[in-house]
């Protein structure tokens, strides 16, 4: 980066540009320093409505917005598209693309996410994708309209039914707005759309290992998720393991179950750049952070959101949900500032403004300031919060159109199956000399 | 399609759900037929838009809809997403997806459309993507955009000017359309999002083998559009043929030009499922048909749109366009009806309603009833047809929104990257057995 490197500010590095990093760099924005904002994508996504755009009711674009254009107002912030490859914490400097950026810093802010994980089993990924960044969505998407596709050109009943089969793997948020969503569309939207296919045969099975869905979630409202998902035709089977994934087939302890869709929401790794510290990880390969989401040894590295393991009371663990990368990231960056200030930095206290999930249509559950809301009452508190939240004016306009048109005629807007072959052109690939 | 075969009716099979198989199954739909429409996408892709996916202003779900849904009240209609391999016209069977669907038909219609053609240089595609399809369309908002992500972190003037230089090969409608929104996008909707570009420095040339732009326009619109396309800093380069193209570079006569994104539009070869007729095709591989639209030899088979070489007179030709397209297939589709009925079929005539095309943000040329129109009225009026044609409620809405936000923000609302890994799981790989 010559062309910046003869301002003597303080330099701020954020890697990604999720909840975390963007929020993170508009708090930086309003401060001294220069800030390079580095993401592999060139969007911002909202990741909360991400099973929406999996599932064709909102478009990829809908629920993204280039992150340049969402900082364009922050002039001491550059936005860079580029992959990291590592952090050199000694000599302070981010390595991208392969050697031909390098970043050196004064305060980093690691901001970098998760995965999905397969605990050990990575070949599963291929038979069963997961849910995280909006090319994962438009797999799943293509996955999914195109089992009724195959459906619909099946030879056998056995082979149809297959198709009309979705399993889901995990019964947290993202397992259990995907499940409630499927019924819904196969009953509904397609109505009319085939001709062999019988939509009362499809099945969704929804399988959790743990004794009941959405763990995270208070029991009751938990038990209401439940009997909504039941309601609506969705198999639940908890306290029930998965032992194998292969293309088309899912093996649930002694069953082996034929289906055409199988999608994995089971589980999390952080980011593998936080190994790169050189300092201890938890378990899900989370950076194990001080109070103040400093890295033990480097008073000047921070970490927020998905990537961090934030200390906190037993009772009261830090989720991996945007509302707490919305509030660690804006913190680190206040307490860059005190601490280029030479003030004693703040412990990250996470304020936990309730839990929700949407089930299907237009029923949701969530917990609000100690209460429980079910029902519609819930959906329609859950639609006005997504919107509020919802990056970017336009986006949420657009998404108004696409949620009134969906709600209104059950039909979806997305209904796009696309498979453009990967561009010979990544962001790491050079093509010149020039 | 063991589902089917018991039904007596006559069976018409329609390949392509373009314009020409779309208008051809709805009015196949009002006859005493069954009709099954193949098509190897889900979608139908309103064409004449394109070029706006390409350049981010909608969102590809914007511009497609599915076939299925769009001929959801056909009931006589089946559509089945596959790949169709070859006809054998003495069998009169079509097969699909390597074997696995053969469809025996009583009339065939062939509406496969055309590919872009290198002209003998197949190697050129991946360094010179065409615009055909809502895939290409991803990939070339992937590679336009993602130029100027590259341009911004550049190490050297001449690495940035590289990638701001923008390269179209063919100054035909596709050409002309993309020409026109480049520079506006670089100067006015970038204008305060990037650190390190000067967005004056964005150079795009549009380059035409023949004399002229537009050929196949009225000389006086094109002079305008070629005057309009200058004045937004385009630079036109007429009588240059192109001799050399690789990843980054593109040799115009003895210049060689460093360009980070270069895209063809220049030449269009028909779909070789054509050449399975076995019976005579023109140059650009099309079939060229009776004037009744049907292949000779094959009173049974019709062929339409882009794939059909049409008689007509010298001084009229029948255009690739979506307009033929939407006037021969239903003409088909009647001469079939004719034909059951034991009546002369009737040949087909091209009425011309006009040519539009539209350079940058809010101008147009059209030719409509032996009138020139220019400029802004021009624009409304291509505006006023496009929503009218546009596939589908919804679309139209949406488009609306994203129109109106792209008009009076200079923003583009689907300035998405996406690089989907391509799915394992294409319409022909079985995954079974069940």
């Amino acid at each position: 980066m010559g062309a910046v490197t003869d301002d003597t500010r303080t330099h701020v590095v954020v890697i990604g540009g999720g909840f975390g990093g963007l929020y993170a760099a508009r708090e930086l924005a309003r401060m001294p320093v220069r800030v390079t904002l580095v993401d592999r994508t060139n969007h911002h996504l909202f990741q909360p409505l991400l099973y929406q755009a999996a599932t064709a009711t909102l478009a990829p674009t809908d629920i993204t917005a280039p992150i340049r254009y969402l900082l364009r107002d922050a002039t001491n912030t550059t936005v860079l598209m580029a992959e990291v490859n590592s952090i050199d914490p000694v000599a302070r400097v981010v390595h991208c693309d392969d050697g031909a950026t390098d970043l050196a810093y004064d305060y980093l802010l690691l901001a970098a996410g998760a995965r999905h994980s397969y605990f050990g089993h990575p070949e599963w990924e291929s038979a069963a994708p997961g849910l995280k960044s909006i090319d994962d969505a438009i797999v799943i998407r293509q996955r999914f309209l195109g089992a009724f596709e195959r459906a619909e050109k099946a030879t056998s009943d056995r082979e149809r039914d297959a198709w009309l089969t979705f399993v889901i793997v995990g019964g947290g948020p993202t397992g259990v707005e995907l499940a409630g969503m499927f019924p819904t569309i196969a009953r509904r939207t397609f109505e009319r759309d085939f001709r062999h296919i019988d939509a009362t045969r499809a099945r969704v099975i929804l399988v959790e290992g743990g004794a009941r869905i959405l763990p995270s979630f208070n029991p009751e409202l938990a038990a209401r998720a439940h009997r909504d998902l039941e309601e609506l035709g969705v198999e639940i089977r908890t306290s029930t393991i998965v032992t194998g994934i292969e293309k088309g087939w899912v093996t649930i302890g002694e069953e082996r179950i034929a289906a055409g869709t199988i999608i994995w929401a089971a589980g999390n790794v952080a980011s593998p750049l936080g190994a790169s510290l050189g300092v201890p990880l938890d378990r899900a390969g989370r950076v194990i952070v001080n109070p103040d989401l400093s890295v033990p040894g480097h008073p000047e590295v921070f970490v927020v959101g998905d990537q961090a393991a934030i200390p906190a009371p037993p009772d009261r663990p830090v989720p991996g949900v945007a509302p707490a990368a919305m509030q660690s990231g804006p913190h680190a960056a206040r307490n860059i500032r005190r601490r280029m200030e030479h003030l004693p930095t703040r412990p990250f206290t996470y304020v936990n403004k309730g839990d929700m999930a949407t089930i299907g249509r237009h029923r949701a559950i969530a917990r609000v300031a100690g209460m429980n809301l079910v029902g519609i009452p819930a959906w329609f508190f859950w639609l006005f919060l997504h919107i509020l939240y919802l990056a970017g004016f336009r986006n949420r306009l657009s998404v108004l159109v696409e949620w009134g048109y969906a709600f209104l005629t059950y039909q979806r807007g997305a209904r796009l199956i696309t498979a453009p072959r990967a561009s010979p052109e990544g962001s790491r690939t050079p093509i010149g000399p020039w």
